[in-house]
Formats: C-alpha cells, structure tokens, sequence
C-alpha cells in the first residue's frame, strides 16, 4: 500500500507501471522537434471532424485508442479511466471516450491534468482498486483560441508572454509489474506522487500563464523535496509542463530563494514541444495536451532507451475561466506531479 | 485496504466517517421543504458579489468554512479537496476554496461531483493517503442559466422537461472513525462506492437532462447490486440526484426490464429539494450543488436521527456544453454512487 510522506505526497510501494502511451498530434507539433515520437499527426489539424471541438474528442478517443492497442490491453480490461481537459465542460474527453464503456472519473486540472491523473491512477492501482487503469488529456489551439481568446478569424496579435496551446492529446495506460509482456525487460514506474495546492500570484493577464503558474510549480516542488526527502539532484531531469520562457525562469528565482536550483537538469515541455526560433509560439507551448504528449513522444521514450533513469514530471494549470478575467480577477495556478524511474529485469533490486 | 468487489465497486475496509457537512442555498431553496436544513441561505442569491459566479464562488468558501468549523476541524489539517462545479473550468470550485491553502484535486462530473468526489475521498482515507479530506461542489441558478441556455434577463420560457438549477453548494468532511469526539455516539460511514459508465441515449434536448442521465444511473445500479451482492430491500432508502421527475419515471421503466424495483424506497433529490406543485421548477430541481445539499440538509440529518441507517447515494450527471449540443451532438450521461450508513458506539460490530 502507498505510503503517505507528507500532506500529499505518497511513495507507491507496489510501483505502478505504465504500459504503453500514445500521442496523436497536428501539422505544427509534426514540424516541432518531438514530431517523430508521435503517433500520428494530423495534416489539417481537422481529424476528420466538422469542427474543431469535435477533432478534440477524435483525438481523445484515437489516442486512448492507440495506447490500448499498443499495450495489447482491451478496453473491457481497463478499470478505470481518469481524463480532462481544456473544452468547457471537458467535453473532449467525455465525448472522445463515451463509446469505450470504460468506468470514467472525470478530472478538472487544466493543463496540469495527465499529472493529477496519473497521482490518482496510481493511487488506484497501488491501493488494489484497478487493475489496469487509463489517463487521458487534450487541447486544441482552434478550440481553444476560440474559447479562451478570440475567433481565429479576427487574426488578432499575441503578446510575447503568451503561450501556443497545443494541437495534442495524450493517453497513457498503466497497470501492474505483472501485467508487463514475460519478455518485457525495461518499463518505467511510478515512484512518488504529489498533489499541489492552489497558489494565486494575482496575474490578471490572461496572455500570461507561465506567471500564473510558477508560483504553483515552485511551492509545490519545494513541499516535495521536503515531504520525499529527495533533492534536484537525485533525478537526472526534472520536467514541468507548461510554464513556458517566461514561468520557467519566474521558477528559478523562486526556487533560489529557497535555496533550491533545477536549472541545470530543468526542461519544460512547452519549450520542447516547438521551437521557438523557427515556430511562432512565443513563450512556448501549453495547453492540457502539450506536457502529456512530451511525456508520450519523449520523456518515456528516454527513460525506456536508457537515456533518462530517474524523472520528476510536474505539470501546472491555470485554473481560471475567460469570465472570471472579463471580471477583473486574478489567475490561480495549480501544479501536480509524479515520479517516473526506468526499471530493468535483470536489477530488481529497488525496481 | 478497501477491497475491489468488481470493475469499479469498491468496499471499503476501514470506513471513511463523515465528519461533517454544510449547505448553503439562495432564496428559492429556503422556500423548499429542506430549506430549515441548510446552513445558511441568502436572501438575494448574491451572497454579497457582484456577479452570479462570484456568488458561486462565495459559496463554495462559506460551505467548506463552515463544515470546517462544524467539525472543528483546521484548515491545515485537511489533506486534500476534491471539488467541482458546472461552470466553464470550474471556476466556482478554485476560486472559491483557493484561499484554503489545501492540496487541490480538481474534478468534472456535472451534478454526479459530490458523489465522484466522495467516492475519491473515500479512496485516499481508506488507503491512508489523506488523514482528513473535503468534498466540495456547487451550482447557482444565474451563472447556470446564462451560460447554458439564455441570459436571465430574456425571460425565455422553459418546458416541461426541463429541471431548476439549484442555487446551492455543499462540503462534506471526511475522515477516520478515530477522528471522531470520544463523545460522538452515532456517525455516518462509507460503505461501498461504484464508478459509473458513461451512456448517451442520443437525446439531444439540452432541456431533458432526466432522460439524458437516467441511462446512466440505470447501468450503474444494476452493475452495483451485482458486485456488492446486495439488492435494493437491503437499502433503507435508495437517494439519485438529479433526475426530476421524468428521469426517475425512465430509471423505473429500465430497472423493471432486469426485475429491479427500487420505487418502494426511491427518493430523487431533484424532487426532494423544492416543491414541485408549489415552486416553479419544472421536472425537479438539479445542479452540481443540488444533491450535495439535499445530502446535508436531509440525507445525513435522517441518518444520525436514525430514521435512515443504510443509504444509497447515487449522483448522475450530463457531461455536455452548450457547444457540443449546439453542433447537433447528443448528451452522454455518467453516474457514480456511495454506499452511507448510520454507526451508533453501542453496537461497534458491522460498524
């Protein structure tokens, strides 16, 4: 059974493995630099629907999809499903993976989603609740420049502080050591897991989420290093998702205050998803889809080449409404994460 | 360890204890027969903002402070909230308890929140994961019927079908048997809890939610008797929410095909929180905020009374947005349960 280190921070004693992810994807993430761990990217960014809500539920349900299919796991043999997203009403997952007839626990975490769904999954799977659990997230920049800013048709300008929501969407399954193929030798576990606390840094910028966010990401790992009696440099790369330029360096600062440096093993998933020389994104990347599908395309890859071992995965949200910034109020962030640690067959010893 | 009865139902092995709960309403729920119930009711539904969501907001912070204080428990001795709430990305919910300062566990699942996020609650407590945790979720009639359907101010005209949003939220406190005073004779505790599949019946009327969910709620009861090995004589009182009138006339009719008869001891909180023949709502009331309050306001009360000692609470919500429907798409609906019965010191075997 998990073990509780702190407020909300657990070490997973039966080490929840993940099966298989998938990523899907559009034109620009296949022109970014992780356009080769994807999938399948689209080349209208349509998949085939009549609007653009409805390709973000088409992404949903091919990503679980493929995931499923790549970890040889029918969906009847899936316990749970625990997804999100950025659409009003999380309408991409409940309409992307309605026809699954999988147990569904809807999430709300903002672009910090697949981290509180893979906490809860591994939750789940260590306390014997499931067995083989899914999480899933997305974002679409079509559906939500329309719903979070403006029409695409009116063109209008970006700030250099915002962030390009990304066209992804990420599933990714996860299950027990058992579950893994006889002849599976290296697969990558859920260590620990911590659930963040709101922080408000009273941003009312709505073009400016990687400020809304750091404060998030910076409480958070600072709890967590407590909390796990661990430190920067027990992992060889700490990713967050999606604090951009302009959010990973307010995280720096933050952290320095405490004492704390990243910036030497720090990459953030927004910044790795496109390049922002040559891809007019701005700040960098960001929406519910964009950390999932780094995870999905490169992170996991990583650690299962051997290129990565150990991986603090931590991803923010913004949790506002264009309403609630019409109204003049600030921008509360939030931030999840987990730890991820590549496991190899022949050294079970600490796997 | 809560033990797993089957894909999603779950017995709980050290029994999650209610603490306490709050429930704050407006003025058309002090005229309902619960309204002596709640803790507070305001008389103009702004409780003090200048907008409908604010208020929303506002009620999601005076409900948990005052389960809080209900149960006397600090706010830094809560482990974790899980919250939700109808408005686009659930702003009542992370506005409202973001001055806590407690880890944050967002959720989605329309008017099945209380019910989602109890089920969760009693997951993490059960598992050790949290020591205390809070429930919190809300809905408003203004902020609902503006974003939904047609701004107030319209004076558009409803159907028969149709459901009142209620103007309500409810927190509930959670925590261990050992939590309790040592003079506290009597408690609620969680049983068992199911996760529910999402069905769509393919209706399309974004003014039927009875019909829309009753699917729902149907498939997870009659999957629930089956992996709890109980059957509805064994509930004292079998609670839905929100369902209205013709969503429990369907839940009757799809029941009755598998043999199930639950309309000897069936209460909806739809039909519980207002007076159909004499408040002006149409087939029942609903909301995020409605079966959270009926829990409080009457469901637990009847329990500690003793005049309720084993309850079935499910909550069924429709995961759509007023985008999905407006495109032409159908209405999926999702359901998911606890099972809450009444402790008294006395009698501590079974308990």
């Amino acid at each position: 059974m998990a073990k509780k280190l702190g407020r909300s921070t657990y070490l997973f004693e039966k080490r929840p493995v993940i099966l298989s992810s998938a990523a899907v994807g559009g034109e620009k993430e296949r022109n970014g630099p992780l356009g080769k761990g994807f999938d399948f990217l689209d080349i209208d960014d349509t998949f085939g629907e009549k609007s653009w809500e409805q390709a973000e539920n088409r992404m949903q349900q091919l990503a679980m999809k493929t995931a499923l299919q790549k970890a040889h796991v029918k969906r009847n043999d899936l316990d749970l499903i625990f997804a999100g997203d950025l659409l009003n009403q999380c309408t991409g997952s409940s309409y992307g993976l309605k026809e699954l007839g999988v147990p569904y626990l809807g999430l709300y975490g903002a672009c910090s989603t697949m981290a509180e769904g893979l906490l809860m999954a591994g939750v789940y799977i260590d306390a014997g609740l499931a067995g083989k659990a899914a999480v899933s997230a997305s974002s679409h920049f079509c559906s939500a420049e329309r719903q979070y800013r403006f029409p695409l048709e009116y063109g209008s300008q970006r700030p250099p502080t915002s962030q390009w929501t990304a066209t992804a969407s990420a599933a990714v399954i996860l299950g027990k050591k058992e579950d893994l193929p006889l002849d599976e030798t290296v697969w990558v576990e859920l260590v620990h897991a911590s659930a963040g606390i709101i922080q408000d840094p009273l941003i009312r910028d709505a073009n400016n989420m990687g400020a809304a966010m750091a404060p998030a990401a910076a409480a958070l790992f600072m709890r967590y290093f407590r909390e796990s009696s661990t430190a920067p440099q027990d992992y060889d790369r700490i990713f967050t998702g999606d604090l951009g330029q302009i959010g990973s360096e307010l995280l720096y600062s933050l952290l320095a205050r405490q004492n704390i440096r990243i910036g030497d093993r720090h990459n953030d998933c927004g910044l790795l998803l496109f390049d922002r020389e040559h891809q007019d994104v701005h700040a960098g990347g960001s929406g519910a889809g964009c950390c999932g599908s780094v995870l999905s395309a490169y992170i996991l890859p990583e650690l299962r080449a051997g290129r990565l071992s150990n991986v603090l995965f931590l991803a923010t949200g913004a949790l506002f409404s264009p309403t609630m910034v019409q109204q003049g109020l600030s921008i509360p962030g939030i931030a999840h994460l987990v730890h991820l640690r590549r496991c190899e067959r022949k050294e079970e010893n600490g796997c």
